[in-house]
């Protein structure tokens, strides 16, 4: 019924984890020699699986049965190394994301950016506003109460759930917690299209 | 009077840039032996410039004064592969950031994800928000309109302006803009912490 989970090749998720590591490492390290070392243990490995790119597995792969068909996405794709990658899972009446975020994902000092967040939260409620729909919703508002800080390097769990639908509209609200304590709180208007 | 520009080093900022274009080529090929070719290509310019870090010069080098010290943020750091960069300036009243994004930001097919442009326009207001004060406000809450679609791979503006303050708080507003025509609304209430 709902187009199934995304197919990313174990190269290509093999090279993203990769490359998230690259990433941390370069926001983490100041010291330009102490980078270099890691960047050339990191290229000495892409390039090792670039040698043999059939003979590359992965441990663990990440799978999450959605609605996005070859998922690219910043937020949940395995092999979009700007994804954590978000792993969406059911949750009671709605669905949830356990994930910690390491230092690119920064803002304010010790705490998440507040970009991010929407993006989790953002990309959480697509989800759930399109599981049971043959066709993706789009966003049409969304608004974020920041009451706390969301942490860098802590496990969070990202929450949400459809309030009601009307028609084609589908009205979700979603939460951010850490220490099973509400720092974020959102609502949000979803809108599925008509029928190309 | 504030804190000055990020002060990215070439070489972070070099394998930033390699990183950027890494990540293009996960979310853009699907051939794993033509990905293999493109990574092998990548890792062997990480290792080239990692083998002599202190040689390394970057063209055009990214910089943006703003009030975040050694920026390593997922918007605005040069050193931040998730980070497009933003270059925000001044803007009449307000700030502005124009720039094209990429493959590795798009959400529906051929749109930008909902929660990057979220991402854009927090970063941009707070940028706003905090560019005449000593210290960062923080967002305290952020309502996003989506007029209509945010292209990738075209060129579009992100504005946004402080509609006024009060004490310690600084209400903003923002637009995405695309061929003159405005795609996205926002409007959201930043705080400035007390000393602490």
């Amino acid at each position: 019924m709902n187009p199934s989970s995304p197919d990313p090749l174990p190269f290509h998720e093999h090279t993203a984890r990769v490359t998230r590591e690259l990433i941390t490492a370069l926001v983490t390290e100041d010291d330009t020699d102490a980078l270099a070392a890691q960047v050339a243990d990191i290229a000495a490995r892409l390039s090792a699986a670039a040698a043999d790119p059939h003979g590359v597995t992965v441990e663990d792969p990440h799978e999450v049965p959605n609605h996005i068909p070859h998922d690219i996405t910043p937020a949940s794709s395995a092999r979009n190394a700007i994804a954590p990658p978000m792993a969406i899972v059911p949750d009671g009446d709605g669905y949830r994301c356990d994930l910690t975020l390491p230092l690119q994902y920064q803002g304010p000092p010790g705490r998440v950016h507040g970009g991010i967040v929407a993006l989790m939260i953002d990309h959480l409620l697509g989800h759930a506003a399109g599981m049971d729909s043959p066709r993706r919703s789009m966003t049409r508002t969304l608004t974020l109460d920041y009451d706390g800080g969301t942490p860098i390097n802590e496990p969070i769990t990202v929450r949400g759930w459809i309030a009601r639908r009307e028609g084609r509209k589908t009205f979700l609200e979603a939460q951010i917690l850490c220490d099973d304590e509400v720092r974020v709180r959102a609502h949000g208007l979803w809108i599925l299209p008509r029928e190309a």
